[in-house]
């Protein structure tokens, strides 16, 4: 393809178009500021693009595809960049198309519990903008404060609350997306229910840029819960966590996040978190309830009784809103405190059925053993939705970290789960695909990805492997 | 196509690759057995198919599929048959492809939250087998008694329970189902979590049998509700519906159910309930919590206030499981009690945005002035969701109420509504398809049928507009 090199006449025939369709100043070529459109928050090498657009409206976006399906360039579109699995990196050159610029919260309506946003609004300004109103948006991906969503639209965003409420697709309406070729549609419902044709939003969300883009969301909202409590459980082990999750279900508390840390990852957490852990505990729950004010303190009793009688060592609950910021701030700052461990850092977000957690947990150890790799991992207990990290200092460990990447996967395959959680699988695990899903099932979606997107122009090199795999450090 | 008309060489070719595949009696051919294979729940004609197939196995699903798919000869998919909209009528004949045999439940796990199911488990039986184990599998279409677990896959079933709980896609983890050429594919994620490839468990859901069919399904359970109360509400009119319910909401109080009959319907049902309808009241809501037991009264007290203060005429509590029983028995009985008001009666099933419905119940009566249709209409208030009920004696008076169903449906669509909640589009509604969406989506829909279904044997004249339509009474 002549625009993948960046240099070829494809290339100029779709930027004339798309100059010609767009406002002045939308495109970027200057090679200083494509350099902010190369790369994301994970491992994976930036890319500096051949033009960056930025767009501001659904025509730009249509006009954009469209040039780019005609002259076969690559589309790679960019919300937050804060993907972890190199979804937004431009692996193939071309243009990035990007969505900072359309970031307009168009309508919150109140009484029909659903707001309308545009795709580069901030997630952490869509929560406050709804929790004004006493509503609530409850997906949270860590990266809330910078994540935007058309970002949590295409890897159907999770977070620790999804365990109560599920993840971004749950929360999905309507979309007006634009396919490859610059068809603008509407999928979806703007309304609670509907079964009119084929579930074409459910189908986008969580396709990672590569059916369609995004370019204004109907979401749904609930009505902001009226109180949180929080709970640090201090666990004996690992292996305690399935019992203390089970024991509380069983006196059907449905906690809205049940955030689990292994004993290494509590070890890297705790000078920061100023944790007192007490002795005989090796792994950390954060449990968080939500619910009427006025019924809160007595679920509390018994979730902590309900834990404790299931073997945990202590259990702590937060006194105060600055208590509870302290935990969690501990919490999002997991990923980065790992990241100072080590020279390099690996993270991957694997799920297994929640009773296998632990079961999980103990393979990595395995793993860690063989392979003389440091893994650290913490994650979403109640969802069995485990990040696993995997750290090391001097580049020529890095075929053993492969090795031991490639053994977790085969074990969480082995065990009836799934290679993404909520990351998605970019760049970074699209070479694992195989390994979980069977050929027919990756070909039948690779004629789905032909259906939207003939050209194949729409973030190429993305979930589907290729010859070549993208991982750098 | 040479199956269509029944005695085809591609039929006989067919017939006999499956009778090679399939164990001994599973091909049906006798006329009068095959008469219990023509119809369904609507007002769609039957049609007699050319054979049946009662399925006992994936890999006697795939015999059948393949053989069509190579002999060109048209499958229609069976589950409890209880559909509304003529989705299993085998409207181009060929051959019935039935899953009453493969109704086993073929695992519970209570600690995991879930549960795997072949497609012909009548869905009552699926409730008592979990709720036996206290879980709680919330969709609940008023067929329950009779309808089966692979038919509400297919049309994505609702019911009173999907205000709160949602419908049945949000309840399907993954599944397995075999494509049109006779492909077995694992989709969806056994896990709680997942976006590893694109999401076609929740395309197959929906699709009303179209693309492809499910053969196994593992559905996500919850903790059963320890308690339920239930409270009749009566309102001064339908306008008053909307204030009420957003006083209980703006009480941070999610009903399960909010069960809405306007005053024609509360009028047909009345005698039959027993009810003792409130001077004034004119329309009613039939309303739902649960709930712990220690908190459900404080909760009904909360409920009922708002509602109250909001414009209710009274509101009632059932005071037991007999009165509840009651209640819900004769909102169960309506569609019956609506058939007997009339010769004929069609039934609708239109989505608005909540806070519209009141506006719609008006429209409804100046269509039904309009065109001397009578209309009662009852349906889920919370979604939006009302079924729309037409009733006349004489054939003569049919074009009056395909006008007013069209007007309808334009009305629907100009609210921001959509033509089907939990029914489908079936034959019924497939004319009507081009009112809500544009022409590039349908197309759009059309290209991935054809991924899925390249033949175009699966289950053809449904959702999409043909030059016929098959409405009979």
């Amino acid at each position: 393809m002549a625009g993948e090199n960046g240099g070829g006449v494809s290339l100029d025939a779709a930027l004339i178009a798309i100059d010609r369709a767009c406002r002045e100043g939308a495109v970027i070529r200057d090679r200083d500021l494509l350099e902010s459109f190369a790369g994301d928050e994970s491992e994976v090498a930036p890319v500096v693009p051949d033009a960056a657009v930025r767009a501001t409206s659904t025509k730009e976006v249509a006009a954009v595809l469209a040039a780019c399906s005609t002259h076969g360039v690559p589309v790679t579109p960019r919300a937050g960049g804060t993907g972890r699995v190199g979804g937004a990196v431009p692996v193939k050159g071309g243009i990035v198309l990007a969505f900072d610029r359309m970031d307009e919260i168009l309508g919150i309506e109140r009484r029909d519990l659903k707001v309308t946003v545009q795709p580069g609004v901030v997630l952490g300004d869509l929560h406050r903008a709804v929790e004004e109103q006493e509503l609530f948006y409850p997906p949270d991906p860590n990266s809330w404060e910078s994540c935007r969503i058309g970002g949590n639209l295409a890897c159907n965003a999770g977070g620790p609350r999804a365990f109560k409420y599920g993840v971004t697709r749950h929360w999905v309406l309507g979309l007006e997306a634009v396919t490859a070729e610059g068809n603008v549609v509407k999928v979806g419902k703007p309304t609670a229910k509907g079964v009119t044709g084929y579930d074409l939003a459910g189908l986008i969300v969580g396709s990672e840029g590569t059916l369609a883009v995004v370019t204004e969301a109907t979401l749904r909202l609930t009505p902001k819960p009226e109180g949180v409590a929080t709970l640090l459980v201090f666990l004996p082990d690992e292996a305690a966590m399935e019992g203390v999750i089970t024991a509380v279900l069983g006196r059907r508390l449905v906690p809205r996040c049940l955030e689990m840390l292994d004993s290494l990852a509590l070890e890297i957490v705790r000078p920061q978190a100023g944790l007192d852990v007490p002795e005989g505990a090796k792994a950390m729950l954060l449990v968080e309830l939500d619910g009427e004010l006025d019924q809160l303190p007595a679920q509390v009793e018994d979730c902590g009784m309900a834990m404790l009688e299931a073997g945990a060592v202590d259990v702590l609950v937060a006194k105060n809103e600055a208590e509870r910021e302290r935990l969690w701030a501990a919490r999002r700052e997991l990923s980065h405190a790992m990241r100072r461990q080590a020279n390099h850092k690996l993270s991957e977000d694997v799920v297994v059925p929640r009773t296998r957690l632990g079961e999980l947990v103990e393979r990595c150890r395995a793993l860690s053993a063989e392979h003389q790799v440091r893994m650290p991992s913490y994650g979403h207990a109640g969802d069995g939705n485990l990040h696993v990290n995997f750290l090391w200092n001097d580049p020529d460990e890095r075929p053993r970290v492969e090795a031991a990447i490639e053994g977790l996967f085969r074990a969480v395959v082995g065990m009836g789960g799934t290679l993404s959680g909520e990351h998605g699988i970019g760049v970074l695990k699209a070479p694992y695909l195989p390994l979980e899903q069977s050929e027919t099932l990756i070909a039948l979606q690779k004629r789905i990805k032909e259906v939207f997107d003939p050209r194949g122009v729409l973030n190429p090199g993305k979930i589907f492997p290729t010859s070549r795999t993208h991982r750098a450090c």
